[in-house]
């Protein structure tokens, strides 16, 4: 299991007229704690792109909004792989307010692409080796 | 059954540099598509909130991209009650390309808040009233 | 001079806390005035990148907030060009409230990249040639 | 003068397909950089607006474009107040690269409005108190 916590404030332009983080703008939460939990595993998505070429596309996401983020609020992003990606890379979220509670729960699975051939392939053997002592 | 379509054209800001609308942006189209269909229900959600104290918050959300929204594409956001909305409002979509084709589907399930006594509430009457013949 | 006027309805995600359009969101609202405004002169923006391989990068933008832009408005993006382009195109916006009042100006100023060469070029004679009448 | 920096990193999306930051998603960094720089000062804009009753809405921005802000990149939203505020607040902004190269400049104006009359009123008291020492 890997598991990657990354600390994000709640900006005036991400809240809507209810006064709380609009519920469109978790995916992007999302993101952040993927990208930023593949920098913690020793490379980066930006690399995966630009050097070898593999892109990972969004094929499904699920959200549960359990309680509402507040503007101005210091919230963590919660980043989990339960198990090694094969075809498919599975990021389980979890969104902590401030005061330490789990406020949103979230899944995003993704593919990969080989950018030249625009044909789906499995988890980077790169990616894979930097994480499968952890599973 | 009710079913009711809405067109938007997707623009530059909406897209990443993969070239595609981001995968957060699907939120807005879903928003889009039931207050369309609110509208076409014969109320708004602006009357709700502001003249019968009521919001509807997001409790889940799914989402399953089967293939790419482009730049200046002009899709059409397909919105579906399959049944009258008791305590939780279900609103199913697709996303149809300019082609015609179905390119992603979502599940937006949202509740209903008196604005006074900021407590749950069951679908208001007055927008049941004018959908219940459709069932 | 070439004047268009372009319809959009304000969005929920649009707004925020303060219970008006973001005041980061009218750079969209002028990029939709001026794409629609190309599409009014008989091409698309979306045409001159792919097919003459020309982009328009922002270059300035200024923008006077008169008064706010409620949820659900349904405001007006009047988008106007004073002068024929030759280096710079700028355009000038007016976004008019549901009731008509002026309630915000903006002023966008782009340039002309050859995608090829990655060289700034004049305005495409292409596009002059549509609009070159009105002025 | 007062002078404050923060970094941000560039997220997936916030760019768009020309694969820069979108040309709209510079006035959340202002918002960021304002609002860090006003936290700097030894209070929040969260507790203007809820303990002071005091909000700043917006009156103008200018933005120009020198270069261009990448996918990933952690640039560094630089903040200056030129002067002590009085009816207006003047927030000078410079966005670097991570190069260290100054890549957009802007300028946002805001007012003070107090939330329980809705008219305008000077830089509150307790605000100027924190930074006339600088001046």
């Amino acid at each position: 299991m890997f598991i990657h916590e990354h600390q994000k404030r709640i900006r005036y332009g991400e809240t809507d007229q209810m006064g709380y983080l609009y519920y469109g703008n978790y995916a992007l939460l999302f993101e952040i704690g993927r990208v930023e939990a593949i920098r913690a595993m020793g490379t980066t998505y930006k690399y995966m792109e630009e050097e070898m070429g593999v892109m990972m596309p969004v094929i499904a996401m699920e959200c549960r909004y359990l309680a509402p983020a507040k503007y101005d609020e210091l919230i963590t992003i919660r980043t989990i792989l339960k198990e090694l990606p094969t075809k498919i890379i599975e990021f389980h979220h979890e969104i902590l307010s401030d005061a330490g509670k789990v406020i949103h729960k979230g899944v995003v699975k993704l593919f990969f692409i080989d950018m030249k051939t625009n044909k789906r392939v499995s988890t980077p053997k790169f990616l894979t080796d930097k994480i499968k002592h952890l599973f």
